[in-house]
């Protein structure tokens, strides 16, 4: 049989870390293993592309080039580490997937949903996760908690606006596919886990 | 007056660098400079790119990430090099341009004419060369050449039937687009320059 592949989304601050940690201990506790994956990364020529497309340079990154560099990255891990764990039943819990493109680079830099679904369909197929889970918070109140953890990236950066409108587009995705599921992160850290978990048992233990 | 864009394309070991040196002398005796640009590369980031997709790695590279990496340079180069030049009326030269992912990695790579159409028209929209000149090689003489000028890199190194499946590729495109000019690059070298120029006169001056 198969794995799961799921995958945990979300603005910057959301505690997708923490979701992930809960995920993993859950599953755990019923006897399955799980492997943890971060996009962009997880290869080593993934992370190659990660550290390239977050720093700064001293020209323009084209938000064209940023959204390749993200695919680049996300072919070579669902090639090399995803696939193949999936086909061996193993189950795999994403630190991001495809969705953080739609939302980042269609939506926080213009990018649109059309180029992006033309994007997905040539470099991914039919490829996609078993379940996402979206973590929906205010873009202010996420900012505000990465800038707690540390230095930001290029990314990281951004305006305010920018990430208004990232979560724009997450939650007009979200709302359009019913195979994802929000959860409301700005509730209290228990509260978040516990829908994170019946999410989990609901859709994929049933 | 907007600048021109030459590019000059053909298999390893085609004489593309001596071609280029041959054609900015030509252009300065005009009275035009130009600049010249390689792909992939050409800017920091994409210099940078090009280091990655070039060097060997502990996993496979996937003919798809392989080919985003190509397209994430060139976007990188033309937004930031290419069209800024042009539009400031100067010459570029480019050793190689879109027409080498169309024959290494649609043809050579096997990943096919559509979705290499597909990915041109999303990333480079109608920006195109105003000329280009395929230097046409039998891969195995092409090889010779360029195994002469020290160690290979991880494409150059693939097998025989490769660059012949790229070879075919680059005959089948130019053979379907009047806007490249064919040269015979086994003939000698003086030769191949006339055919050069003439084909740059007869294209771009008159």
């Amino acid at each position: 049989m198969n794995g799961k592949f799921i995958v945990i989304e979300g603005l910057e601050g959301a505690g997708k870390s923490t979701a992930i940690a809960s995920i993993v201990s859950h599953l755990q506790a019923k006897g399955i293993r799980a492997e943890t994956v971060r996009e962009p990364g997880g290869t080593p020529m993934a992370e190659a592309l990660r550290d390239l497309v977050k720093k700064q340079w001293q020209e323009q990154v084209s938000a064209m080039t940023e959204l390749l560099l993200m695919y680049a990255s996300r072919v070579q891990l669902v090639d090399n580490v995803i696939k193949p764990a999936l086909d061996k039943g193993r189950w795999v819990i994403g630190d991001r997937h495809d969705l953080s493109s739609q939302a980042y680079q269609g939506g926080g830099r213009q990018l649109g949903s059309e180029k992006l679904q033309q994007l997905k369909q040539l470099t991914l197929g039919e490829f996609k996760p078993d379940l996402t889970l979206y973590l929906d918070i205010d873009a202010e109140a996420g900012l505000e908690r990465a800038k707690g953890r540390g230095e930001l990236d290029r990314i990281e950066q951004e305006d305010l606006a920018f990430f208004e409108r990232t979560r724009a587009r997450y939650q007009q995705l979200v709302a359009a596919d019913p195979s994802i599921v929000a959860i409301d992160a700005s509730q209290p850290m228990q509260q978040v886990h516990k829908d994170i978990l019946r999410a989990i048992e609901e859709k994929l233990f049933v």
